[in-house]
């Protein structure tokens, strides 16, 4: 009989996540009823959000339940199956939550190609955070060509593929992130006409240097001062996507509200929120311009696989929060 | 020969702004050179906006220079003209300023009708306060019938119009004033659902008990901790307009932003900034549906005219920061 390693959320964090926090247990892995699947979990998606999931009260989707296995995005191979869309051998993404093994109905769940691409990528560039870039930047960012476009959380998971479909679609990129190292990322790799680097630059000194012209589309993965900078120095009419706001997840004071935000007023703005599972229906219209773009070298991915198991997820999913990851950071089970 | 009497800024203000921050002067009433009009100036528009002016920075308008007369629109009749779109006698709005006496050539003046509604109404509900409701509500704001709109400010100027486009449009229309005196003006005149003291209610429950399924539309005109309560009530896809944050003009630390800006996220809300200069071209399509619903009495409009003249200014201008007035605010001269 096979067993099954699980995280469990046991406790509700004040700050930042605590390895008390978790439960690790163990139990059988069941066989599949009809209609469902036996999924063996390859890697775990690790994202900033899951920490949103942590917290109780009501957000746009419910948290998760304490003694409940975490809930996590995964990719892995169908073991064994009752249901008519998959089969033994089927590569396949969906929320498998920290677990190594995962019993599903196949709702979420879909099978991935991966002599296109190896399945890690199937949780970044061409799972959500690839998804989130590209709906949030093109239907709320609406960015046209020779506009700029600040994106923060730049070298991250949706950060990198937001700066270069807004290369592709011909406008000027900056992009924000901490360190050196993430910056030369941006420009050497992602070719982001600058970088600015939060940790060493003077970043409102960086915004009017490198936005002469102000900022026509921003896109916030971080809130905090970042956001209240960038609203500093957005022009007529920009548009402000609000994805996330990484910076504040982990505050145990309320957030920070963006100080600047008259700057709306000013110049006529617009800031909005998005949340990824709204555009699930236009997923595959997303996962095929992109996958396009990464065939023509135009779009290139950066997995940060960790290592550990099950039981290095606590510690890995601090690397979020403290910068530490550049590109998808994953978890190889 | 005629003197106009004038008030001019004297220093930029910090906080509220104080008598000696004011210059009164007198000159010589000029003629009219070829292509310009001079105007007996009869009332002043008093307006939030008007703080901001006085400071200075980049903003959607140039600062008032020091030594230079106030900005305010005003109404008023032609004495004399070289202009042949003006003839003498007729009655006229426009950016006249804080004087008696104003010549102008024309730029931004318009005849109104004073058989349909005396003077004053021009700098109300048929002025730029008509028209920033008018076009905040129905462009930016969107709402459905059936919808909750949520207006602060809402026994002002611009506040009290939006309530009431509201309320044709078919909306359930909630306000939020403070005092009992204006709440129920809210309530028994405008007609509004329900009201909110914000002064003596319990601002988060009421919004609970008067928006069962959230704000569909928040117009804001008021900034800091009710922006927040509002934002903290949003339903999903709801629109916010920030048309002003009059409880932040005369703050001497930065504006207080809004905490709860991840309630855009959380809910897929929008939050837009307006200036209503943008829809000029278009005053006299509002103009004219509004005259319709006063005409038909769907539409009641207030103004609280107060006497003194030009050296009234300073005193009559804080009323609206006091929260005193109830309806738009005018100085007789």
């Amino acid at each position: 009989m096979t067993t099954t390693r699980q995280g469990r959320l046991a406790a509700r964090p004040s700050g930042w996540p605590k390895r008390s926090d978790w439960a690790f247990t163990e139990e059988a892995v069941g066989e599949p009823a009809d209609g469902q699947v036996l999924v063996k979990v390859s890697h775990l998606s690790l994202d900033p959000a899951m920490r949103g999931w942590m917290n109780d009260g009501k957000s746009y989707i419910p948290p998760v339940v304490i003694g409940e296995v975490m809930r996590a995005g995964g990719v892995g191979e169908v073991l064994a199956t009752k249901h008519p869309g998959f089969k033994v051998g089927d590569p396949v993404t969906g929320t498998f939550g920290v677990q190594q093994y995962a019993i599903s109905d196949g709702k979420g769940m879909r099978k991935v190609d991966t002599r296109f691409a190896p399945l890690p990528t199937y949780l970044g560039v061409l799972g959500a955070p690839g998804m989130t870039a590209y709906f949030g930047l093109l239907d709320i960012g609406k960015p046209q060509p020779g506009e700029t476009v600040v994106v923060s959380g730049a070298a991250g998971a949706v950060g990198a593929v937001v700066c270069q479909i807004a290369k592709i679609k011909g406008c000027r990129v900056v992009g924000i992130a901490g360190g050196a190292e993430k910056c030369k990322y941006l420009t050497d790799v992602l070719h982001c006409d600058a970088a600015i680097d939060y940790k060493n630059d003077d970043l409102k000194a960086g915004l009017k240097k490198h936005c002469p012209d102000g900022i026509h589309v921003y896109f916030d993965n971080v809130g905090g001062e970042i956001l209240d900078a960038c609203l500093g120095r957005i022009a007529l009419h920009a548009r402000i996507i609000i994805c996330g706001a990484i910076s504040q997840y982990n505050s145990t004071t309320p957030p920070k509200g963006p100080a600047n935000y008259l700057s709306l007023l000013v110049n006529r703005a617009t800031m909005t929120g998005m949340v990824v599972f709204d555009y699930a229906g236009r997923y595959g219209e997303a996962a095929k311009e992109i996958a396009g773009w990464m065939a023509a070298g135009k779009l290139v991915h950066k997995e940060d696989v960790v290592g550990g198991g099950i039981d290095a997820f606590p510690e890995t999913l601090l690397k979020l929060f403290t910068g530490e990851n550049l590109g998808k950071l994953v978890l190889a089970l």
